[in-house]
């Protein structure tokens, strides 16, 4: 089962997809996927976000494969729904783009066997957990100017129930920017796996139900400019639509858009 | 005016102080202090929290100053009542309580002016944003085992009202183990001012209502042993006690207190 959190006519509904491609809300309507906002699918408790889990993306950034999952918090501001856009300040000369599965925690528990962890998963979704480069310092525990802008996590479409994804630790990861693929990966190159994750945190504070884990990127993050269309896609999990907006579209003026597309 | 929220008779109440000492609570009725469980003054949006805001906390930690605000965030399971209870987990040698002026955003706002920074605060309360210190590894950006413990933040008992507080930048910070005063401060010597914090925050997201801002901590820090009664205090906002429990209050066993008691 596939679940979407919808706002459509005054109202937010459970949605979900019907066998002509249209949503089907919870009121039995169905209405096209245009025609309503799409919402983070889940309300989050805590969202915990990790860095440098793929060895490969690792590598690319010149760092060491870490010992000991690094996690860090990441603010509700930050979370955004499908096809929403995102802006990038014009300040700013790196926007990372970073295709990532979402692992939802379905019931409370701490201290979790890594043999029970998929006990504690309701779902999976698609994040889009951007960074904000210029900014990095300190990739270990990243600045908030890096990971917590506003609407910097795109999150969605849908929330897919755990008991239909038969093996989530083989999963291919692709992104495309303006339709050309641009990252590929699969979440068996995870250097700490879901259960290990789960296992880990647990091991020294409650995972609540709602609580999100973004569980980190591979190899081939790229820069993205304004007016770019972002699609991150895991296999059997959804495809999330954002594109790239400017200052402009929040009231001020920009000096970002050549100078982005220069350093592509 | 100042308001607490309490548990009593089944439900959540708003609560404020009467001329006797007592609590009165909204439905009129009179209760005592110790008759009701504390809960945090406020339902949190996104928790910030200060490192290195104090010089002379810095210097303590052999620090050098930050040039700009070291944020990090806490997550909701941090948080927990006046008049609680905080594990020491048997596994940790250096718990160091830390007094903190908590600052209550009271309607959302971005790039917001120094100048206009009190208009965003709703008021004030008192944190107790406890370290543990074994994992610090590096403190401009705490790992998650240093900070975010379950409930390793109490809030409260208070949260007093903006207009209440003459100047929020000058109050005492006092700390007491077991009734002997162990930290002395004062909010003028933050190194980031309250106005500073709000106007670097709005300037890079949308700080909401009912976000936190914990400013950070003086001079002053010391370990702390389970059976330890830790109030930390500041001047016209609160007296906030909590006291340091061990595993076995957990239901497990526990190694920890005679190490943490010869360790002070």
């Amino acid at each position: 089962m596939k679940k979407a959190r919808v706002a459509y006519d005054g109202i937010i509904h459970e949605a979900s997809e019907a066998s002509d491609g249209r949503l089907q809300l919870d009121d039995g309507r169905y209405v096209a996927s245009d025609e309503v906002v799409w919402l983070p699918p889940v309300i989050p408790g805590t969202i915990f976000a990790l860095g440098l889990n793929y060895a490969d993306h690792a590598s690319e950034l010149a760092f060491q494969a870490p010992k000991e999952p690094l996690v860090f918090l990441k603010g509700p501001n930050t979370l955004i729904g499908h096809n929403s856009s995102t802006r990038r300040p014009g300040d700013v000369s790196y926007m990372h783009y970073e295709c990532e599965l979402a692992v939802v925690i379905g019931k409370s528990g701490k201290d979790i066997a890594k043999e029970e962890a998929y006990d504690y998963v309701a779902g999976y979704s698609v994040a889009n957990d951007y960074a904000f480069r210029d900014y990095l310092e300190n990739y270990y525990r990243p600045n908030l100017r890096v990971k917590n802008r506003d609407g910097c996590t795109p999150l969605g479409p849908w929330l897919v129930d755990a008991s239909d994804v038969a093996d989530p630790m083989n999963l291919a990861i692709t992104t495309y920017v303006n339709g050309v693929k641009t990252q590929e990966g699969n979440t068996r190159d995870m250097i700490f796996t879901i259960a290990d994750l789960i296992s880990y945190l647990s091991s020294f504070l409650t995972l609540q139900a709602g609580d999100l884990i973004l569980t980190g990127t591979p190899h081939g993050t790229v820069d993205t400019a304004v007016g770019d269309e972002v699609v991150t896609e895991i296999e059997g999990i959804g495809r999330l639509k954002n594109t790239v907006s400017g200052d402009e579209a929040y009231g001020r003026e920009t000096t970002s858009t050549t100078k982005a597309t220069i350093e592509r």
